[in-house]
């Protein structure tokens, strides 16, 4: 991350969709695969393993079992209230001598635009503005540090579409553009660092799109920004944004990698990493086709949630739902980072001198790969 | 991999061990926690899940279901006289016009030490030779053309006693040892490639020791040896041999990421992984510690098996079994690579010239990361 402060928080902003059954609103799903309305991995291992079993399970699965946070009661209510899901977990690190413990609790925001997207831009911005505020408020509730959105929150996921009108009126100035200006205030009102992710317009550089991640501090300031440097083209990933210098990328759109990859990359660097998922089915006005053989249809497919919390000791918190609302709080110590640090000693290990020169020479235009055939 | 054919399997040979419970031969297990007795993550889904959400929860943990592969009643025979596991499975690739489907069907084997570790050296390096002779026999049966052995073969996992003599002992040439010589009538004999890792005495460089996976082809010869280049310093893995150039290393003792890096090594570089760990228990004569604070002891704890194979499109198989010794079967038709490639574009995509560039800075001495600070 670039001019955005630590290195230890990893976001992983995700666009994940379950499959595509049908076209359209009608949804013709076959006998062999459950839908959004399965609620979630967890909630079906704990209705049917017995507890010995579910204890090893959890073991293999999600490591080190992270604690549950004793949140408030109104926190709950509002959360019910509000229609929103809400959980949080707690991960521990070893106590120091020299060093307290850095507790920050992070709170992870999977949400559904609440608007159909052929609602007017400014409409759609509006209202996902005002279904944040609510959640937010929930999160200050439960003494969230630093709140994070979805990749894109302020808008439908409009790649599969390849149209750029109306889509592109969602991209707004990072620095001060209304969606900044909205998480400016949240930001002084909580007290809470704000990550919003938006499409960025960058007027600066000659009016590029940029897939960015906007880091405001709980003064109000924007501290910093990355900009996604990774633009995936696969499937109906196909971003009008530019690849930047900053931010890496991730895409994990197979159900059956969104367990793996934020996990794999918080133990490889001693970090935590935050998968957020949208939720729900997103329709769109005209017709598109996703480059699969498949009939032309205006849906993406739905979103499957599962938003969840990794740690650099490779355990993870239980996933959010995999169809509604949601607030994950996480409470982490950071000094756990360090600590797997000098447990795995990647750094005094690895070889990255090798891997860079590796590197070097697989990309250049004349590389051969040394195979040996018989 | 230098040397050594295909870049499109990657083999991960892996020390991975549960936790240690006690010291010496009495297992002293909380009542918190399963042992190696408790079977698999497999059998525990499958004997409580109902059909439909054990139809979810694999498609979530396990992507595309993989096939079972139709093995001859003879070999499931011969595999329960010898006591071990035998289980087989295809991954399959679309159809394509100009290519054939290129399948092969890969071996992997997990198994115990034959022998006590304070047996005499050359007894031990038989008997698994014995052992492993047996097993190839069924492999064959399955028409199996490349068979993996896990890392460290012939010998105890030793690295935690921190020991030289007998152990170092274990070491032999790459080009002409007994092992290799033993691989080299296994491939003739059954027209089979063979992955065999053992710790390599190299003479040559003035009595190296390596962590060296051979690879000798189906005529017998030595096609080439990778050696393992990130050598880890963590709890017990303490290994007596060179970082070298050659294979990148891979380690995962907790049991949680044991499902998670090679699955995403697979996806990350587009190719099979095969994931091969130990099983049982091993008892040093000597005691020692472990650097966890806990009392001295003459055991590792156990090797929880689990071995699998990972596909590039984010589908892996089901592991073997964590305490049986096992041959895992699976038939990969390589066009699944390629295909998966051309779906994610990484190599489009990816920055691999600025991820160059930015390794290359982040190893100076006088590098400093630019972290932004209210």
């Amino acid at each position: 991350m670039r001019g955005a402060g630590s290195p230890r928080l990893l976001l992983f902003f995700l666009g994940a969709k379950g499959r595509q059954f049908g076209s359209g609103h009608l949804q013709l799903r076959t006998a062999a695969m459950a839908g959004p309305e399965w609620p979630s991995l967890e909630q079906c291992l704990e209705k049917h393993l017995p507890p010995a079993d579910l204890r090893e399970v959890k073991r293999i699965l999600y490591g080190k079992e992270t604690r549950k946070l004793d949140l408030p009661d109104t926190a709950f209510e509002a959360a019910s209230e509000g229609e929103f899901e809400l959980q949080g977990y707690a991960f521990e690190a070893a106590e120091e001598q020299l060093r307290p413990a850095q507790t920050v609790r992070v709170g992870l925001v999977q949400s559904r635009t609440p608007l159909p997207a052929d609602a007017p831009v400014a409409k759609q911005v509006a209202a996902a503005h005002r279904r944040m505020e609510a959640i937010v408020e929930v999160a200050a509730m439960c003494g969230v540090n630093i709140i994070c959105f979805q990749e894109a929150w302020t808008m439908p996921f409009f790649f599969c579409t390849r149209e750029k009108l109306p889509w592109t009126e969602f991209a707004e100035s990072a620095e001060d553009g209304p969606t900044t200006r909205f998480c400016q205030k949240l930001a002084k009102k909580h007290d809470m660092v704000v990550v919003s992710p938006i499409l960025e317009r960058d007027t600066e550089h000659g009016d590029v799109l940029w897939n960015t991640a906007v880091v405001i501090s709980s003064s109000g300031a924007v501290l910093g920004k990355t900009r996604k440097n990774h633009i995936p083209r696969v499937g109906d990933f196909n971003e009008v944004s530019c690849p930047s210098d900053d931010q890496p990328s991730s895409l994990t759109f197979p159900e059956s990698l969104w367990p793996i990859e934020a996990r794999n990359a918080a133990v490889a660097n001693h970090c935590f990493t935050c998968a957020i998922n949208r939720v729900g089915e997103e329709h769109f006005p005209n017709e598109f086709t996703s480059g699969d053989g498949k009939k032309a249809h205006r849906d993406f497919g739905y979103f499957y949630g599962s938003s969840y919390v990794a740690a650099p000791n490779s355990s993870r918190t239980p996933g959010l739902s995999r169809s509604r609302d949601g607030l994950l709080v996480a409470e982490l110590d950071l000094n756990l980072c360090r600590q797997a640090n000098d447990s795995w000693n990647f750094k005094m290990t690895g070889r990255y001198e090798m891997y860079a020169r590796e590197l070097a020479e697989a990309i250049k235009p004349n590389y051969s790969p040394n195979i040996v055939k018989e």
